[in-house]
Order: C-alpha cells, then sequence, then structure tokens
C-alpha cells in the first residue's frame, strides 16, 4: 500500500459547495483519495507518511477534456465552415492516414493534453490500438471512440467490426483508466441498420456512445430533409439515446424540444466554444442545457480545430461567448465554468463516481496550479471579492500548471512530461506529416478532389 | 558601438510581404536593426561580431497593447456589462487609488506584459509618474496616458494639468521608448471648455490623443441623447480628431458614417475582443474598418477586464470573434491578425517608423517563440499548408515566449523577467490590494453606493 499526503496553499475540490480550501492536504492511498481537508488536522493523523509540500500552488480535480481528436494537421485546414472544411481537408486526410501516423498523433495529443492539466481525455481518433498504448504508457485517463462510418460513401474510416476488437481488448484496461465506448463520425455516415448495431453494442458490451451532433446549421437542414426531423429526435428513434450514456459533442443548434429530449434521457454534452467560433458554427445553448439539468462538459475538438488542447483556455472562451452571444455579462458563473470543466465532464461521461472533483472515495486525478504569477494575482481568498475561481477560468492558462497526476502516478512535474519525451514525440509529427500531406494530395487529385458524394 | 547577431531558425519579419526568413539572422547595432536576411548572408559579412544563436525559435516584432490599464483589481469585478460595472468597481477604485497602488500595478502589468512578449503598451492608468519610472526600469516601450477626468462629478481622476506636467517631464524620454498622450477616461468625463484643452495641448506638444469610444451600446444612446450625434462625430465637432494622432478604443459600435470619419481622419483603432467579450459590449465592426483603411491594432484592456494581458490570446480571440459574429469561418486571415498585433498597432500609434516589423533601420523590438512545443507542431516552413502564421495565431500562447527585447536589450530570457524580481511584484500587489478594498469599502459605504451621478 502506497501512501502520501500532498500539502498546498489551497485545495478547490469541486465539491457539491464549491468547497476551497486553504492550507490543505489531500491523503492518498494507493492511488485513491482517502481524506483531505485543512493540513493541520490531517497531518498529525499520519505520522511517518510521505509528505509532498507544494508550497505557491493549488490544487484542483484534472480537467476533463470530453471532446477531442489527435491528429497531426495544426494550422494546416484554416478559413473553412465545418463541413467545407470536411470535405476539403478531413476526410481526404481520412482516406490517407496510417495505422502510424494516427499512434504519432494519439501521443503527442495526450502529452499535450497533460502538459496543460487535462487528465482524462474524449478522444474520437482513427487506428484506436495505437492510441491506447499511448494513453496507457502516459498515463493519461481516457475515454476511446473510433471514429465510425459504416455507409458506402464512407468506406475508409473505422468500423463497428473493429471497434467491437477494440472493446473487446481495451475497455476498462489498465484498472478502468482506459475506456472503450462505441464511435461513429455524423448520423449521415452510417446506413440505418448499423445505427442500430450501435445501440445493441453499447447495451451488449455496457459501454457508452459518441458522436457530433447539431454542430452547424447545414447538417441540421440535412437532418430535417432526410429523416423530416431534427438530429437529436433521429438520434432517439434509431435507439442511440438510450445507450448506457450517450455523449453528444456540439449540440449547437438544439432547440428546446432537442434540450428537453437530451435532460430527459440524461445525456452528456461536450461543449467546443473555441472550434465553434472558429469553424463558424455558432454558440451552442448551454445557459438553457445547464438550466434543465442536462450535464455539460468542455472540449478542446482537436489541433485542427481549436488549434490547441488547452482545457483552460476552452473554459475562459466559453464565458467568453455565453456572455457575448447573449449580451449579458451576468452569464455563466466562473464557479459553473469550472464545474464544466471537472465534474460537469465527469457527469456528462457518466464517471462522476471516480473522478470530476477532489472528495474522499474518488480517484487521485489533480493538478497543481502555480499560484505566484501575473494570471493569479491579486489572489484574494475569502469574502465577497474571493477570485480563485475567475483566475482559473479567465486567467490561468495551461502553462500554469505545474504537475499533472493520474491514478496518484505524476505524469507531468515543473511542467515537464516525465513519462515521455516531448521532443521525440514532437519530431515524430514533424517527420511524418509531410508524407501524410503528399499522399492526401496525390489522392485528392486522382479522386478529382475532395467533393462529398453524399453532400454534392 | 555595441553590434550582435541574432540568429534563428526563422525570422518572421511582418514587413509589407508577411516575409519569413527560415536560417535567418538579424544583425542590430546600437538597439536597431541594420541588416537581416539568410544567416548563410548574413554572418560572413560580420566576421568577429558575436552571435547569439536561438535554435528552434523564432523572431519575430514585439507585441504592441494598443489598450491596457494598470491595475491590481484581477477577478475581483466580474459579472456587470460594462457601465454598471464602471459604476460598482472602478469609479469607486479610482476615488481611493493611491499614488503607490498605482505604481505597484504598473510595475506588474508591465512585467506581465513582458513576460507574454509585448514590447510597447499603451497604458490609461492614474499617478503616472510611478508607471513612467517602471517601464524605464524594466525596459519595456511604453505610451503613458493619464486617467483624465474634467467633470464635477469625477473630480478624483488625473486632470489636464497633471497630464501637462507628465508631457513635461517624461515625453519622449529614455531615447524615445516613453511616451506620454493625452487622456480621456470618456467624452462624458470632461466638459466642453476641457475637450477643447485636449485638442489644444495634442497640438501644442504635438502628441497623440487616447479615450475609449463607442464600447456599448449605452454609451452610443446617451450620446445621442446629449449631443444629437454619434460618438465619432461629437469628438470630432470637439476638435479631437484632428489631434497629431488620436487611438480610440473599443469602436465596438461605431457606424459607417463613423468609421468613414476614422479613415479619413486616419484614427488608430484599438479592438479588444476578449474585454468586449467579457464585458458583453459587443463586437467591433473590424472587418469594415480593415476595408477602408483604418488602423487597427489589438488591446488587451486592463487586468480587470480580460483577465490577463496576453496578446497572442488576444489574437487568437480576434479571429473567433470575427468568425463567429459574421457566421463566417472564412474572415480576418491569420496574417491579417499577425500584422494587427504588430505594424498595424504601430500605425495606430502613429510609431510604424520605428516599431511594428522587423526591417532595416527600425528599433530592435523583437521576441523569441519555442517552436518545438506542442502548439507548433507541426511546423510546415512553405507551401500552401504553411502552417506558421497560424500556429501562431491560433495555438501559441504567451508562456512560449523565451526571450522578449526592446530597443535592443533582453529584458526577458528563459521566460524570465530580467530587471526585476518577479515575486516581489507579486507580493507588492497581493500586500496592498487588501487596503484597496478596504478604502474602497468604506467610500462606498459613506457615499451610499457607487451610482454615479451622470447617468443616474
Amino acid at each position: 500500500m502506497t501512501s502520501i499526503i500532498y500539502q498546498a496553499d489551497y485545495i478547490v475540490t469541486m465539491d457539491a459547495n464549491n468547497t476551497v480550501i486553504k492550507d490543505g492536504a489531500i491523503f492518498v492511498c494507493n492511488g485513491n483519495i482517502m481524506q483531505l481537508g485543512k493540513a493541520s488536522e490531517i497531518l498529525p493523523q499520519h505520522i511517518g507518511t510521505p509528505i509532498k509540500k507544494m508550497p505557491q500552488r493549488l490544487l484542483m480535480p484534472g480537467l476533463i477534456n470530453t471532446h477531442c481528436h489527435s491528429g497531426m494537421l495544426r494550422g494546416t485546414a484554416e478559413g473553412l465552415a465545418v463541413w467545407d472544411w470536411l470535405q476539403q481537408y478531413i476526410d481526404p486526410m481520412h482516406r490517407v492516414l496510417t495505422p502510424k501516423d494516427a499512434s504519432l498523433s494519439s501521443w503527442l495529443c495526450y502529452a499535450e493534453a497533460l502538459q496543460s492539466g487535462t487528465t482524462c481525455i474524449v478522444d474520437m481518433w482513427r487506428y484506436m490500438e495505437g492510441s491506447a498504448i499511448a494513453a496507457k504508457e502516459l498515463g493519461i485517463r481516457a475515454c476511446l471512440v473510433p471514429y465510425v462510418a459504416e455507409h458506402p460513401e464512407h468506406n475508409y474510416f473505422e468500423t463497428l467490426d473493429s471497434n467491437e476488437d477494440l472493446i473487446n481488448k481495451w475497455h476498462q484496461q489498465e484498472e478502468g483508466r482506459i475506456q472503450v465506448w462505441v464511435g461513429l463520425e455524423h448520423l449521415f455516415y452510417a446506413v440505418p441498420k448499423a445505427l442500430t448495431r450501435i445501440g445493441d453494442l453499447c447495451r451488449d458490451y455496457q459501454v457508452g456512445f459518441h458522436t457530433h451532433s447539431n454542430e452547424s446549421r447545414f447538417d441540421v437542414e440535412q437532418t430535417l430533409n432526410r429523416y423530416n426531423m431534427r438530429p437529436i429526435h433521429a438520434l432517439k428513434k434509431f435507439g442511440l439515446l438510450n445507450a448506457p450514456k450517450t455523449l453528444l459533442a456540439h449540440c449547437v443548434w438544439a432547440d428546446n424540444t432537442e434540450i428537453s429530449l437530451m435532460a430527459e434521457n440524461n445525456i452528456g454534452v461536450a461543449h467546443n466554444p473555441i472550434s465553434n467560433m472558429k469553424l463558424a458554427s455558432g454558440a451552442a445553448p448551454i445557459i438553457e442545457m445547464l438550466k434543465v439539468g442536462v450535464s455539460v462538459g468542455l472540449g478542446t475538438d482537436g489541433e485542427k480545430e481549436n488549434n490547441n488542447l488547452d482545457m483552460f483556455e476552452e473554459m475562459k472562451v466559453s464565458s467568453l461567448l455565453a456572455k457575448f452571444s447573449n449580451l449579458d455579462a451576468s452569464l455563466l458563473d466562473a464557479w459553473d465554468i469550472c464545474r464544466m470543466a471537472t465534474i460537469g465532464g465527469a457527469k456528462a461521461l457518466g464517471l462522476e463516481h471516480r473522478i470530476g472533483s477532489l472528495e474522499v472515495g474518488k480517484s487521485a486525478d489533480m493538478i497543481a496550479i502555480r499560484t505566484n504569477t501575473p494570471r493569479m494575482t491579486p489572489l484574494i481568498d475569502e469574502g465577497p471579492l474571493m477570485n480563485i475561481h475567475h483566475n482559473l477560468v479567465h486567467a490561468v492558462q495551461g502553462q500554469d500548471v505545474e504537475m499533472t497526476m493520474v491514478s496518484g502516478n505524476i505524469l507531468v512535474e515543473d511542467g515537464k512530461l516525465l513519462n515521455h519525451d516531448i521532443q521525440q514525440l514532437i519530431d515524430n509529427v514533424n517527420n511524418a506529416a509531410p508524407d501524410l500531406f503528399t499522399r492526401r494530395d496525390k489522392w485528392l487529385k486522382q479522386s478529382g478532389g475532395g467533393k462529398n458524394a453524399l453532400f454534392k
């Protein structure tokens, strides 16, 4: 049994009362939080237990990135709205992607996530055996969701068969740190029979389901044209709202009937404000969702949509977008945003019993933030001007994360990745990317461009 | 004569063609750029000159923050729209602010700016003798603009007399690195006679004028009520568009007649997208402004409006806001954003002959960005997928700045402030802030709340 006490100036617990413990300590045993409170109360009860003192640090739950895609297209797919962008840059890339490219992408993606304070990531990606190994080795908590398509026009993605294989091999591995869900690129990327099988797979294996929905006006209009109903209603029609857990990314254009359906069916939402702004998709009605109790988490989307994976930046932009798009500066309180990035995300994934807050019995998935920075100054820790949560949301950045821990294992220390050489991961992607682009160019030339038959 | 050559993997010049030099070198002599080009061409011409090699670094012009306020209210003035926020939190703070508070605020503000790659800052603030000393000692290029009010209801700000004193003492000091302009909180904060004197002062001393304008719908409506004209027309009426340089912050609600007036009068605009979103002010029509040739720079606004001073974050949000508010992902190209943060800002300040790009004859105001980060990966340096500018705008953050130089002097190295102990600056603000809040509380209680008579 390995026991250790972490002592820091502040513990932002993200419990039901958003309790902040000043001069706090957390007693961790075998990767789980056994006790936490004032250092002056905890320490005398554990004489002889090693203590890691973290002065000028704040401990909080690790951030949960509820929607991401590994990838190596950063900064190379710019200036287009989401469906044009998919057809010109992204789908052609999927046609030529190799398992090795996919693996190198996940390694760098998870490393970037860990360094900026993400301890749990939902990754929708390809050839995810490599992603599973990257998550295993780097130590991040991962929910792996293959990019499935089951449609004659999209025969170059993952399949439900390969998804099922991945579940059999990797779901609940590493003491549950790695989960595998059933994925789907989008409702349009599967024939009805496949949609039915998705629901069956989720129920048979008791795993979650994740897809994109209501991202842009375009996909709403197309769904109305095809099914004479809006996207979330269509998901219901195909039995995809009653998986053990359904997590929908974006939901920008969800209307009130769809929001009600989400609330009724305990659907999780991954809100991606940066991606939604950058791809000109729109602003998701998260105020309305939160009001009716939908579990909303935050997601960065991928390196090509954002273009970084900094969940602190995502928190800030979630605040800016809510305030701006409603022209109401009082909307989306900073605590609510901290909750979306932590316990809200955990609920959206159905993992709130294990992660999302620092509470007794949960996994020691936590991060240390430097408080001795201009971004945390002044630091007011009590009274009506208490600003720790405001600083976390609007001032702090991922690079202020000094330490990242998952299941009690320190994976980033002094801002540096411990389990792998970050420079090698960077070099690997820089070496692989040009060849991927060359193959994509070749495919585009041979095929006469990237126009997708589905949407001609 | 001090000469040195800086050699880096990339030089992003921000010249008229956005030239990027691979394997570049810059020959700097007495703080000025004498020559730049390929290292293979520059180095052999200067045998014996010291060379500072910067592998895995990109050199670019220092960022120009065209609108900021020093302050120590970070995270303590949240959730209100701009005019309510001014009355509840900000104006009462101004009533009790001391010269010492003001000085400590500027020290930390300029330190934060330098560490995140800002080499030139426009600071509208109080008791700016202290700000001038901070700028002098820390080495940043500063345009100091006292927060002037000349109105019986606002007798607690700077005055035109104190502004004139500051011009006499500090304008063009430190070899021109410190400028002093004439400031005004807002058109409403001065009686007509004072407005006339502002124009006179600017012309007499040949200095610029800076104020807030068109920030929110509220101030436009109030201006229409009072003067029966829109804000920029009112500024013209009072002779404030023909100072040697006029820089207007925000201009969110400027209409086409006002944009035309700005273009005709060579007015500079400080665009503050984060502040405008956070305070629910709106989205400035910068696409329209850029189209007619208005010089638009970027500004962070202050620690209480943003809540950090990271110009890279401001670049990213300027992109997101333009794309989202017009629902057009093609708007505001990354190069245009890089220009706003550099040469565009320089033009908005009338300083384009000295700063804003890396070109022969300009001051060596430049920064080095780490390229060996996930945020810069992959790095494609040529061809149609060249992504350096996209990475700079959408992925890089202020903490990726390794070196900051002004007039050839290195002020930040390895991300660390050289001319002062950053921890002391942080401690100073943490020590001073509680007392400022206590005095503000006392004033609010005595006065019966912060409601401003002008807007009751």
